[in-house]
C-alpha cells in the first residue's frame, strides 16, 4: 500500500536569518560583506561568519547565523521552540511569504534593525532538481509524505515539494522536526508513492 | 484503510525532574518536602513549586521544574533540543529505564547531586484506562499509530500503549514532538485502527 517512491537526504536547518543588503549594511556596517565560513548543500547557499542577536518580547536568541547571499527581503526563521522563547508567533511558511508574520529586533556589531515581518517558521519541503521530479512523476508545490524510520519513526505528511533545475536533492526540516524523529543531517528518509497515499490523507 | 479507533487529549511534557527522597533533601535541605502547586492530568502526579538547575558537559539548564511526588529513583526528562543545549546524548526510554543512559549535575538551594545516569529523552505514550483499552482491543505495551492534523499534520509511528485502572486517557508527548506538529496541551489526536495499519508499519 505505501510504496516507496524515492530516497531523499535530510537537511535540518538550525534558526538562521536572510538580510537584505541595506539591513546588512546597517547591522555590520558600510561597506561591509558577508564572509562565507561553509557552503550548503543548495548550489549558492552558505553559512556566514556573521552572526546577530534577535530580541523579541519575551526573549533573545544570541550569535543567530546569517545565510547568504544577500536577499531582496529580510527573514528570520526560527523553530517553535524558538519562538516561545522569543515570546513570538510566527505562522508556518514558504520561505518569503511573510503575510501576518510578526516582526522582532536584530542587533549586530554596528547597529539595530527592526523588522515589522518576517519572522517566520519554515515549511517543511525537498528541493527537487527538474529531472528527477519528471522521473518519478512529481511536479513543484506536489505535497507528498514522507516517512522516517527508527524508534521515533513517523510519516511528515503535506510535504512540499519544491522543483527547480539547480536544486540538489534534499529535504529539509528545522530542528524541532529533526528532534522530534531523531534525524541528522545526511540521514535517508523515504517518499511515499501517492499513488498508495490516498487513503491517509483523509483521515485527520 | 486508516481508520480511526479513538480519540486521545494531548498532554506535553517540558523538561522535568523526578527525584527520591535523599536527593531532594540533599538539594533543598534535612526535613524539607515538595510544595504542590498544579496537579497534573494523571492521578496523584503534581507540578512542585520547587525547580533545580541541570549542569551538563557543554550547557546549563535552570528553573526545571520537579515534578512529584517523590519516587524510587531520580530521573531527568529532557527533549533532545535540551540535550544538545547540555551536551548530553540521553537514549529514548519508557519511564525508570536508565541502562546506558547518562548522567548529570543537579544543583539545588541547599546542595549538588550528581547523577551517574538516568538523563532520558522519554518515550511518547499513551496512558489509558484498563476500561477504555479493553473496550477499544488494546492491551499494555501494545504500539500504535497516532495521527496528528493540520498544516503541519504527520503519523507518529510505534507509540507505547501503557494501560492502567487509575490513568485517564492522554498522549505524552515532549516539547520536540508537540512542536514538530504545533500540538498544544488538550488538543485532540487520532489513534488508528492498527488492522488497517500493518500496511503502513512495514514501510522503514
Amino acid at each position: 500500500m505505501s510504496k516507496v517512491l524515492l530516497e531523499v537526504p535530510v537537511g535540518v536547518s538550525g534558526r538562521h536569518v536572510h538580510l537584505t543588503k541595506e539591513h546588512f549594511q546597517i547591522l555590520f556596517g558600510p561597506g561591509q560583506e558577508l564572509t562565507k565560513i561553509r557552503d550548503l548543500v543548495q548550489p549558492g547557499e552558505f553559512a556566514a561568519k556573521e552572526t546577530v542577536t534577535i530580541v523579541g518580547p519575551k526573549g533573545v536568541l544570541e550569535k543567530v547565523r546569517i545565510i547568504g547571499p544577500l536577499r531582496s527581503y529580510s527573514q528570520v526563521e526560527l523553530s517553535r521552540t524558538d519562538s516561545f522563547k522569543l515570546g513570538v508567533n510566527p505562522p508556518v511558511r514558504d520561505s518569503g511569504d511573510h503575510h501576518n508574520s510578526p516582526g522582532c529586533v536584530l542587533i549586530g556589531p554596528a547597529g539595530v534593525v527592526t523588522l515589522t515581518q518576517g519572522v517566520i517558521i519554515a515549511l517543511r519541503h525537498i528541493h527537487m532538481p527538474t529531472n528527477e521530479a519528471r522521473r518519478y512523476g512529481l511536479k513543484d508545490k506536489d505535497r507528498v509524505n514522507v516517512q522516517v524510520g527508527g524508534e521515533r519513526g513517523l510519516i511528515f505528511q503535506n510535504v512540499l515539494v519544491r522543483v527547480h533545475p539547480n536544486y540538489r536533492l534534499e529535504f529539509h526540516v528545522d530542528t524541532d522536526e529533526a528532534n522530534a524523529c531523531l534525524l541528522n543531517n545526511e540521514d535517508i528518509v523515504q517518499v511515499l508513492d501517492p499513488a498508495g497515499e490516498r487513503a491517509l490523507s483523509m483521515v485527520g
